[in-house]
Formats: structure tokens, sequence, C-alpha cells
């Protein structure tokens, strides 16, 4: 289909193709992008309809903006600095044009702030619901993996952890509407994340090892763990809340620690520093914390609370099991 | 989820991760792939249960194959190489794991034979239907655009035209056991296209536009008319056929002309090349044929054949109105 770039140039064009990394952009075969010296970071994330978002209660414009910002989460988890995205959409002919003027209306304005150009477009029919793929390429001088940890090395984290899972509850709950009133922070933190774009970029140089926190802490700590072949321990009580949190965990039934370790989907990042490095790091990142710490032993997450030590279960938070 | 890179992952192994190019592939975040001095370019297209594929004459195998060729043909239609790529698929729980299998099965040998590396995998489930989307990164140091046409040059195609138009219509009326027996060289350009990548690579340096003929070749012949602002003159009786294509089109009931001029998803290429280097760039690239001219006078596409002139409609083989 040629047609559709019509529409999605239309609706990309807000977008400045300012970045002279753009050769050329939506409308051939294939975009062309100037070369890199540093290193590309390439990653692809998919959002369904019924699986990773309800129309329910959430608008196309959350869509977008959701799909987007999972992937730069990915990208700044490399300590990466994304560049370019490609977007792919399938979605039934009668829900077509509104859907995607929607989606774009969401995804457009971060793409903007972080200075992303959307160099790709597909936009399929679906018979059967929704299906978007984004796609983003971002480029780094020092990519930081998951595999660097090592022992003495602090465990930290930068974002709020729990919030975009309590939003959901109450998503879920209440509708959209009554959720947003009384649970917007957490609401928004669900429906429209934001990715730790400037942090992913001032952890390169910094972080021994990096992930994203999409699948819930607790299972993102056992893949650190795993893939770096350390042992982790934490302490709960380190983890960054607030008391609006609290009381809104209480107040639908949810318990905070439980939120913070296993909900899904908060996007915050979780790093290993050398000790000596992180006095200047947490300058750099501004709000981050530190929960743990890289100590001998098996590899394995263990929590530490009050003296009291046992093992942490990585309850991943699984696409293929929910919602 | 993660647990999903473990099952990609030893799906793709057969794949080389020779490219010293790769410095992470699947696991981590996101890839990390070695920068490029030349250009950079990179496209996405999806493959849609009962839109793009049927999988009463489909196979998993054939898809994968597929997938992963029409993004192949659209770098091959930038003239450039493609090195990597990114498979995002969404399939109903029980069908998951026959399916991702059988996928890879036809994607893997395809990715071998190009040199690709896989870099990226998701895997989503669906509550209804199957969505694939691929994205593939290549590398030019000569990027052709759709926009070189000029005055005077020349018209070329190379790979099949209206073969898997002719199979999609055996597969349809025959179902897959019958037309593969009776037609299988057209079917199998219909299941399992093969992509001009060597052509495309040779293209570049010679030919002054590029477009891969996804839609048929009259459409793209008026994309091409459009992009270059240029009128293009073709003579139908120039474009290459076979007996066996001539006498399988008649005994299927359809006009071979008409499969050649707007059947869809041969990929093969149709290109514009300057009259004096048409000798030299034919004996690169073996089997490339000159089927018109770009000449004087306003945009659009004409028809000479025995002295008749007429206007070509370009009847775009669309996805949102067919199957």
């Amino acid at each position: 289909m040629n047609g559709e770039f019509e529409i999605i140039r239309r609706l990309t064009r807000a977008v400045p193709s300012a970045g002279s990394r753009v050769i050329v952009g939506i409308g051939d075969d294939a975009a062309v992008l100037r070369g890199t010296q540093g290193s590309l970071v390439a990653t692809v994330d998919a959002l369904v309809e019924g699986v990773h978002f309800d129309l329910r209660y959430c608008m196309p414009s959350d869509i977008g903006h959701r799909a987007l910002a999972v992937n730069l989460s990915d990208v700044a988890a490399m300590g990466a600095t994304p560049r370019h995205a490609l977007v792919s959409i399938a979605v039934p002919t009668a829900k077509a044009n509104s859907f995607v003027k929607g989606f774009y209306r969401g995804l457009s304005p971060l793409a903007r702030r972080y200075g992303i150009d959307i160099v790709g477009g597909n936009l399929s029919r679906s018979p059967n619901g929704i299906f978007v793929d984004v796609m983003v390429l971002g480029e780094t001088t020092r990519a930081v993996l998951r595999t660097g940890a090592r022992v003495g090395d602090l465990v930290g984290v930068v974002g709020p952890l729990g919030h975009a899972a309590l939003g959901l509850r109450a998503l879920r709950r209440l509708g959209r509407k009554k959720a947003l009133a009384a649970y917007g922070p957490f609401c928004r933190a669900q429906l429209r994340p934001t990715p730790q774009v400037e942090a992913g970029a001032q952890l390169s140089g910094w972080a021994t090892s990096l992930i994203d926190v999409s699948d819930g802490l607790s299972s993102e700590l056992a893949h650190l763990a795993r893939a770096s072949r350390v042992q982790i321990e934490i302490d709960p009580t380190l983890i960054p809340t607030m008391p609006r949190f609290e009381r809104a965990a209480a107040e639908l039934g949810m318990d905070p620690r439980a939120l913070q370790l296993a909900g899904g989907e908060d996007y915050a990042l979780l790093f290993t520093v050398r000790e000596k490095n992180w006095a200047p790091l947490r300058r750099r990142l501004g709000s981050a914390a530190v929960i743990g710490r890289v100590c001998e032993g098996r590899p394995g997450v263990w929590c530490s609370e009050g003296g009291r030590r046992r093992r942490l279960s990585a309850r991943a938070f699984d696409h293929f099991r929910s919602p």
C-alpha cells in the first residue's frame, strides 16, 4: 500500500525531520539514515489489543504514547540515545481513520520531546483487533549490558516503582473517568509512562549493568543476577515510595510493597554501579536511589529486611498469562 | 516477557551471528550493532492473517520466508544490502509453539542465505489471528531513490512479473496440494518469493531510480513517474514472459498481460538507467530486460504497442480492499 504514506506523512509531519540524520524519511521503499560512528541500538515491541491494552480505558493517544515509550525505555536501558522510530499498525477498516489519528496524537509529542524522527510507517487492515509494533533505533558510544554487575557494586533504581500497576488496578476497578479523577498520577503512569531517556544516556559510562523495569522489579533483578552471574541483595525498605502512593494502595486494597516488587510496566531503570561512582552519578541523575548491593555467593536475588534474609521470588509480569 | 528470548534464541541460533557487526544480539533490552560509515536503511512490513496470508494454503514456514523476503525486497529497492532483522509475532496461545517453530523454519534459511542476523525478537499473545512484523536494517554507500528518473533513461525490470498473482489464483482455486502439483513455480513465487537482493546491490551506482514491484507493475510505474515527475512509456510486449506462464494463465482463465501489469507481490525490481549504462549494467544483472523509456511530457505512464498509445491505469494491489 502506498496511499498509506500520505496519511502517515501527514500525521507525522509535526515531528521535525530536523535530525540531519534523516536522508530519506517515509515515502520511499525504506528510510535512509546517516550512519553512526558509535554503536547502533535496535529494538522492537508490540502492543496488542486485549493483551497489552483495553480500549475500555485506553484512548488511541495513550496507545500511541505507550507504544513509543516502551521502546524508548529499551533503548535507554542500553545506555543509548533514541533517534528514529518505525511504526506498524494493523487496525480494522472501520476504526482505521480515528485510531491512527489518535495514535499519532499521542505518539508525536513524545517523539518531538526526545527528537525522534518517525522514518517508517506501515498501515494494514486487521480482521480482528488492533496490533501495533514500534521499532526504535538509537546510538551510543558505550552500551551498558545486563552482564556487567560485579561483587561490591551498588544496585540502584531511577524512576517510580509500582505506580503503573496501581494505576492499572484503579482503571480496571473504577473505569477511566473515575480512576483518573481519584488516582490521576498513577493512571497516567500506566497509560502514558515516562521513559527514562535522559537517565539512560547519563548511565552510560557509569553503570556497570542496566535493565529497564518492564516486567516488575523482582523479575528484572532476577534477570540481572542471572545475566551477570552474581548474587544481589536488596532491602525493600529502601525502594522509594511516597505517602500518596501508600494511601492509594491501601484504598484500593493493594500491598504497596508487592506492587513495587511485582507490578509491571513502570519503565524505571535498574542498574549497578561501582560504589565510588555512586555519588557523582547520583548528582547527574537527580532522583535515583540505592536499594541493595551485589554480594558474594551463588547467583540469585535475596531480600534483607530488619535482620531477616529470604529469597526473592521472581514473579514476572507475563503477557501470555495476563491480563 | 523474557522467557520468549530462549525460544527465539533457540530458533534463530542456526543463523550465524557471524557478522562481526552484531555486538549484542537477542537477550538484552535491545540489540547493539556496529555503526556504519555509509547510510543506514530501515524498513518495516507486516503480514496479517486473513489479509496477507491464508492458513488454508500457507504454511507457517511460508509466512516466515515471506515476512523476511518482502523486507529484503524493500532494502534491495534502495540499492542497499540487508544486514539485520527484528521480528515481532503475535499469535494465539494454542498455536504459538507450532507456528513460531514453523515460521523460523522458513525465515532462518533465507536469513542465512543472505547473511542476515536476527537481532531482535518479540513474541506476544494474540486474542485473534496471527500478526507478524519484520523490520530489516541494511546499509549502502549510495541509496537509489524513486526520484531520480530523467528524460532519456531506459526503464528496466529484473525478476519475474505476474508469477505470484498466477500462483495465488491457483492456490485459491485448487488448494495448496493440487496447485503446487500443477503450478509449482508460480505457487512458490507467491508463497516463497525470491527477493532481488543481489540485483539491488548491483543497481546501486547504476540505476537513476529504483522501486520494488510489490503492488503490481502498473502501480509501481505510476509511483516512479510521480516521484520523479516524469513521463514513462512502456511497451508491454517487452515484459519478459515464458511459454509455461502463458499456458498456465490460459488454463486458469487469466490474461497473462493483466497478471503482469496488475498482479501484486512479485518483488521484482523496477529501475531506470542512463542509456549508455545499460549494457554494462545488464551484464552485471544477468536477466534484466528493458520495457520502456522515460520521455518528454507531463508526468504519467503510457503504454505503446504496435503504434497505438494509451494511458496505463495504475491498479494498485491494495490490502485494505483485498483479498
